[in-house]
């Protein structure tokens, strides 16, 4: 790690890469902080020397754990803030851009509740797909709005994050049908909208989420019933700006077939992948905190926030 | 009971009633029987009696078990055979029918396959949905004629029947990858065909298969997938023919989630449809014993097999 | 007229000819009858004078009304009856078909209501165009199996037959909901079939009726909404076997603007197509009184109805 | 109403309230005025207290007509300018930003006019529905550029504004041909473009105009018609950033059936939607005063002149 | 060969074999004529060995160009015909089926012409692919109807048989436009029908033509543009009725570019398929010489005209 | 020409107006060098001579070449940099923006193909139409990435610039199949992605490339297959922001038909157009150098590199 990196910033790298610090908004908002205190702690003699100790910084942060996509987002926003041609006024840009950072985490999912919940009407039914706090979100704020919201809920296999929020849902009062992710198709006749969290939103629109969100996009475009998204700004991904691919995690065929299950399938290939990527056509339209957005604008979004130029957070 | 109804058909009605007679096939073959003794041990003064005896044997038999959908086309498949004008001519009728109907049914099923591997070439990726022994025979013909083919199988809650599928297939030598149902569409990617059979074909094309097969299909639509049902031609429903919907059974929510998984559900309610309806226009094509047809043409097949016109096969 | 053609014959000629005998259903009994009454009173010396003198009557029946296409339909059922080589065989042959047709048209519209009314569930809403008996029976048949049913009815301009089906619709109970031609799409959100009638069925599957059915069934494609045609077969055109295309009658400007609103638009054109030509691609089913079919599978029907050749219907 | 709002303000609020101020344009203009006279005669004694006076100011109109989608643009276009930290700087920010918008507003459906036949090509036709004067802007506009446009005009049911809009293109020297809305689909092998207004432009993309719209987008996108609609810049509704849905007002049942034609029909509903929604999909592109946009990016234009956040005009 | 094949027969296989006899419909018609002098010639002593002798005579015949599809459809329209129970019934039979199926051939693209020409109107442009007779005499029919047609030809590559179908064009006196392949989908604006050939097709209503077709029909789909299929009933391929794939011939790489062109191209491969397959989906219509028919009940007049089963012409 | 316009700008102009200066990138170049000259050598007296000075440059550079959309580009970029108050402000300011359009343009093919290649996964197979370096460059820097990747070559008639593209991919070592145009339907089946260039991009997200880019787009669609465009910023076309269209060149029909293949088409016409327009929804994502946009989103980067106003590169 960089010598000019101070223990602070040196001691939130260990916890993120411990886990200890975990979580996409709690990488973030220790990220942030960390680049706050780098900024008020530093003695540096210029401006160049100053934005080399954040850039330092930030790639020492950005290295303990480089596929977790809210971690760079962080560092990308606070960064982005530096105009100043002086060590002060850095400084202050810094802390500036670290604060309203911090500020906004800590209401987004609140805010973005809100504007979901306003594309609700009262009496209408909406379809879930795994297990998604910002979508809950919208129902939470739609309910406290005093609008009645029915809720089909699918099972989502094989890790059932469907029983989390059926869950949820039944104790906000919202009446669930639970039903099996095959059953979809034929439940899309009684709802108004389907609503899905995403992992990640990415430059070209296409939403990477739980396996199983883009059949079920297919199917709700065939029907013609509104597919929403609800993501936090966290969650796009700025490195699908210069190309990159958002990688698809297969996880464990123990999940899908436990080892007593699988006797007499020894030569049987078990296929697990955690993701699969909803197409922008698919998507009428995306939540953020910052406001909804087609998912083909959410580009826009994404280098106003994060910076216009494809690239490593710390490079200039 | 109809006293004109001797107690062998009697006898083959309670087995039916009491499903010592079970399966599609079995039943057929047993009703198809049980006309043709009917038939060889009536007395019948003329041919009006005759068919009088023959038709209430067959509304005997029907009211065993109305809604086996294979139980009324053996039914009307032999008495459409009576064209004479006497009573030996119209025995013989019988007689020829049920031997024919029963031979087909007996060979039916290799038939379909050979035909559905022929749709098959060597190297092709197959995805399949539940268990049918129809889609399997395909695939069982296609390796018989040296043919090459990979499977992806889709699991299929709530009863995961893709594992005995994938069962069959492995024994077949058929490389399998098993998969969640909501992993299909990424998967599409791979595949040549969509395979499934078919619990039901209506007269307007459309196919009643185990939930799921509709949402399969749109997708494969949407990715230009072929789609292709295999099914014997016992499984038309000749009652759509006048409009007749195949109803949808509910199953038990215990499928779903078992009662100790439901503890803090109480109020959520499960719904376990057993099968959807896709559409004519999502099915490529529709594989019988008779010859492979477009969805579209079904109903005339149909109206071959099992007559023209709508009603009960006991009726005139 | 053809020195053959008999004065009973002659006179239903004339009678449709001006008018007197006028309705589809009604013009095709007529032509039925009159063929039956020539068969029953011909001297012919032989079987090819017989044939001869019962085509010369057709002719002179067709050639009265041309466009009419239930006129040729009925023709052509009864003269594809003479199958016998004798003059009584085929006399015979007549009279059996001119009174089965005639027997069929009597109940088909029953027949098809009880059909197209087997389609619906209770509790489903439909939207119609136009006024249609074989729609409206259909829904009739639906409200005496107990079923509750509800209507959204289009006015449908020009001549707002809509307002006569939402009377009709009103006694039967069913509660109606009309709207202006334009508000259709936003209203098929709440409804589970279209249900329409048919001027004509064009062996393509094609469908030609009112004005407006080709675009609402375009959307109701797009939302993946039920798109049900209710046509007896005496509306199937065999001309369209050999490529015919219905023709589309234009109507009176003055329908669409009377001349006192058109004050200050002399010079602007007014179109006012009578019909419009829905593909087969944007129907699910044609509910007949034969049973229901896919689009597709109309022209099989059509010609086993009335032969499989092109022709006119006089032609061997 | 506050009290820092000076009287001529006050005056200006009861003029749009009472509604001698009336039309979007007109209302809009009157805003920005109103701010721009309580900017010039503010004796706040500092930048804080100025910026409070202006947003009291800005409610004060906005609460006049909350539902006017031009007011509050306006108002947030004003307001968005001030960037000083003094009074006087503030002074003058607000006075400048007022008179571009005044004088972007007068000129904006020239501008507009220009872009939109700027996509003509002369011998094009176009369709139209409803009454705009944005869209015939365009017409207008590409006669002048001396091409050839015809135009197939719908009446656009139940209040016929296409009647005004057939005799302004009269007027103009367009040929015009005038149909009954259910005839739409079949003229739209003959046309180019679909050229409509809307009533709104929300920030998913979609367009809210005229009963009507939403169906013909649906067959022009199936038979690959060009669908362009012409909106000012005033018709975006920053609200619907935070998901707020547009909504639809319902008008009188006597627009579609008078009391006396209603006679009989007591027990039917009758349903007058004023406005229905048109997905972004079904869009080729939206042509504004500032330039011709596809609807995914209006979004972005929203932001940029009316803010990045939502929420209330007067809100910070 | 079997020895039952009398010397004319061998006489026949031979120079199909040898290509002397060659091209669909003369292979055809050379077919059915050996078969009906095998069957005026045989001194079978019975039924059965006629029957025998018969199949041997169309076996011996099929083995000589198994790929054909023409051939074993004069073979099994023939052998269909032998319903008699006798050697003179049998021989009856033979005799009269080949005289029907040589006179239906002799005016089949004439009938099928002037059933494509009704589906055209006065002023209508085409566009074609290929060269094709049976979408000539459509054409040709038109055009003899006295309607003006217009054409836009494609011209082929690699072989360039678009350049025949202008010049042929060309000489009925109708206007051709010539373009490069590519151009297709912009000259779809200007175009009412696309009529093309076919080389076979299938029981599920797919189409084999020559490459480029698929393209160009899901383009034709995706603008809105009527897609004719012209093929007489002898490009039906009954062996599809059995799942049975048209294989798709591959031609030599020196059409695509010729050894000089190559050179410095030596490690690229170059693919030139003959053909591709276009699905029924994407296909209006398909016009023959007995009517015009959807793509989906294609395989309901094959069954008719070749037997509803599966299997080699000879077999029982 | 302006006399304010110094000899060495001039001599730029003539240069490109003779054609010594061409190439899309080397006319840009020119052209912001030009202006960059303008600004050092200028004497104007103040900032508003020093503006106007600049602006009758631009207008000079312009008007040498008005169709060559690059030209405009670079004289927007340029001039849009222009934000001071003072001359000596304005000068620093026009040197700024040449040199970072030049440095940009220098790297742009590099970085885009950097960012395309991003897109490609190890043993992906890519399609591609005529001959485009920007597509090039994604493969490049893919194979350069250790990537495998094969490509299906279209020769792209009438001038087979697909030949060049398959000799520069095999000289990068990537296994080329060359197919003939008509053959790319059936070859999307094995491809992964299609990657074409552009002649340009217009603001409602249509791209304007080499005729039969859009029948490929509408397959590709069709088959759910990836559509990437490789354009570099420099093909943006802002005069579409005021909804100018793209002239379609039409080229010499000799190289569609040499004089001599010609002979006996006489009156055949030969249209021969350049390129077509791929609507926005059949394109996925558009590559450029500045990061992968959805063609949506074009807009906003084009008003952001070249201004946010339609209007002339000079015009204020």
């Amino acid at each position: 790690m960089d010598d000019r990196v101070p223990p602070e910033v040196r001691r939130t790298a260990t916890e993120i890469d411990t886990m200890e610090i975990r979580g996409a908004a709690t990488i973030a908002d220790a990220a942030a902080r960390a680049l706050r205190t780098q900024a008020t702690e530093s003695d540096a003699a210029d401006a160049e020397a100053f934005r080399a100790e954040l850039r330092a910084a930030a790639r020492a942060l950005y290295e303990t754990r480089p596929t977790a996509v809210s971690l760079p987002n962080a560092l990308r926003y606070v960064l982005r803030g530096m105009s100043s041609t002086t060590v002060e006024g850095l400084r202050q840009n810094v802390v500036e851009s670290a604060d309203e950072f911090c500020a906004r985490l800590e209401r987004a999912q609140a805010d973005l509740g809100e504007i979901g919940a306003n594309r609700l009407r009262d009496g209408d039914t909406i379809m879930t797909h795994c297990h998604s706090t910002d979508a809950l979100a919208c129902v939470e704020a739609a309910v406290e709005q005093g609008k009645h919201v029915e809720a089909v809920v699918k099972e989502t296999r094989p890790r059932n994050q469907g029983h989390i929020t059926a869950k949820r849902l039944d104790e906000l009062g919202v009446p669930v049908t639970l039903i099996v992710d095959s059953a979809a198709r034929r439940y899309l006749n009684d709802v108004d909208h389907v609503l899905v969290g995403a992992d990640a939103v990415a430059a070209d629109g296409s939403v990477v989420n739980k396996i199983g969100t883009a059949g079920l996009a297919a199917s709700a475009r065939d029907r013609s019933v509104n597919f929403v998204v609800a993501a936090q700004t966290l969650k796009f991904d700025p490195e699908t700006l210069s190309g990159g691919r958002v990688d698809i995690e297969h996880r464990a065929p123990s999940e899908v077939l436990s080892d007593e299950q699988r006797r007499g399938f020894d030569s049987v290939e078990i296929a697990n992948p955690a993701f699969d990527r909803t197409p922008a056509r698919h998507v009428d339209a995306v939540v953020t905190e910052r406001g909804q957005f087609p998912p083909e604008s959410i580009v826009t979004l994404m280098r106003e926030l994060y910076g216009p130029e494809p690239g490593r957070p710390w490079e200039e």
